[in-house]
């Protein structure tokens, strides 16, 4: 069976070990990371031939598991639990899906789900930095600089290249398509905060000054989402969830 | 404020309603769903003014959150938890990203990425049902069918048929895309059993042929990913992880 079915790119085949499936990762502590580290491995670690190519997507696509495992401080519309940034990227990209007519400029679909799905993949390292923590978000670019040079870097040079250009075209959202992605990064959790009662913006204190701060720049990807989410802002203070700073003083 | 933003595609607004923000639902049932009925919504229905279209649009976003509460029999690699639907698809659409150049034929990635990107959505209301369950599996077209109808169905006409059809095409296996699709839909849940120790095959007594019967259609969309399936799944028989039906038997 050996390389039955390989292309002529396979010809070139490597031994390579994968993580052994005779043992189980123990669960991960509490910073939400876990590893499959190669000198973990014990007991029949299996060498397995393909191309060094597919070996580094494959370490990559599994690396990226991780990302189940790091929580967002948004909930869940059912208020079970906190949402992950794994599914939440999917929500995002099947929100760009559907929504993307309403961008201000004609976007790149493709582009955008590509932005939107790799978007969060630095978490993995950097953790998710929590928009209204201003002392966590003062080194959030560096940690996530960092981590997007170990992740993306997992990938053959030409897909780490294109995979990060992604991930730095979304964070300087100066192209349509970034504008587009952000306005989405912002509305979903804004959706989920409204619909649970406000309940993260009260946990953690936000007012409605720093949703209005954080929530503009939806403006500049989707003028009628940006509308959209002022109206559920409106509603949230309306209804108490989201206290003004200057009320929450006096 | 009112329609301040909004496009001429927005003059013709309705009045509609949320359900309310200060109401939060109660944990989802077991059967892994939840409701934001509208006839449930008590104190504060705030009625907001948008678009026709844009409201069915962020219903079916809403409606959506719900496939994270689906849980399929997949451990996430770390062992802590079964997977849910929702973050699988994103795993799933970053593989296709990384891997479309082992489709056996050229793909339109977009096109996989939409596609994975709503294969599962059905499984909100028709539940994720475990493809080695023969008995679960004789009405599963039917359970998924009412599903798209209705989930799809949330969406304005155009997109409806749009995702349906997406749907339809994965569910067929008969274009490049649907086939090199279902290939990661197969090659994902087996990496996971073998990198997990083969703990879900085991939990539900799984065996080789049925591993080979159900991974089988991977060589379809990507021969090269078969090849690398047959070594995941030799190297599981090797280690003991996975009987053979016969070996079970005696």
């Amino acid at each position: 069976m050996k390389g039955q079915n390989f292309t002529p790119f396979h010809v070139f085949m490597l031994l390579f070990s994968f993580p052994s499936a005779g043992q189980r990762s123990e669960k991960h502590p509490s910073n939400l990371r876990f590893s499959l580290r190669k000198e973990q491995t014990i007991n029949g670690v299996d060498m397995m031939t393909t191309s060094d190519r597919l070996e580094q997507q494959i370490r990559f696509i599994l690396e990226i598991d991780k990302l189940k495992t790091v929580l967002r401080r948004s909930y869940l519309l059912n208020g079970s639990r906190y949402e992950n940034s794994a599914e939440h990227s999917w929500h995002l990209a099947v929100m760009a899906l559907v929504l993307a007519e309403h961008a201000n400029e004609p976007v790149d679909l493709c582009r955008v789900l590509k932005m939107l799905l790799v978007h969060d993949i630095v978490e993995i390292d950097a953790g998710d930095t929590y928009c209204y923590d201003e002392v966590a978000n003062q080194d959030k670019a560096e940690r996530e600089r960092r981590a997007a040079e170990r992740l993306f870097g997992l990938l053959p040079p030409d897909q780490r290249d294109e995979l990060r250009a992604l991930w730095e075209e979304f964070e300087a959202r100066q192209t349509p398509e970034a504008k587009f992605a952000a306005a989405l990064d912002r509305l979903m959790p804004l959706m989920h905060n409204f619909f649970t009662g406000g309940r993260s913006w009260q946990e953690h204190g936000v007012t409605l000054e720093q949703v209005l701060e954080r929530n503009s720049p939806t403006a500049e990807g989707s003028a009628t989402l940006w509308a959209f989410a002022k109206r559920l802002i409106d509603q949230a203070v309306e209804q108490g969830l989201l206290p003004s700073r200057s009320a929450s003083q006096t």
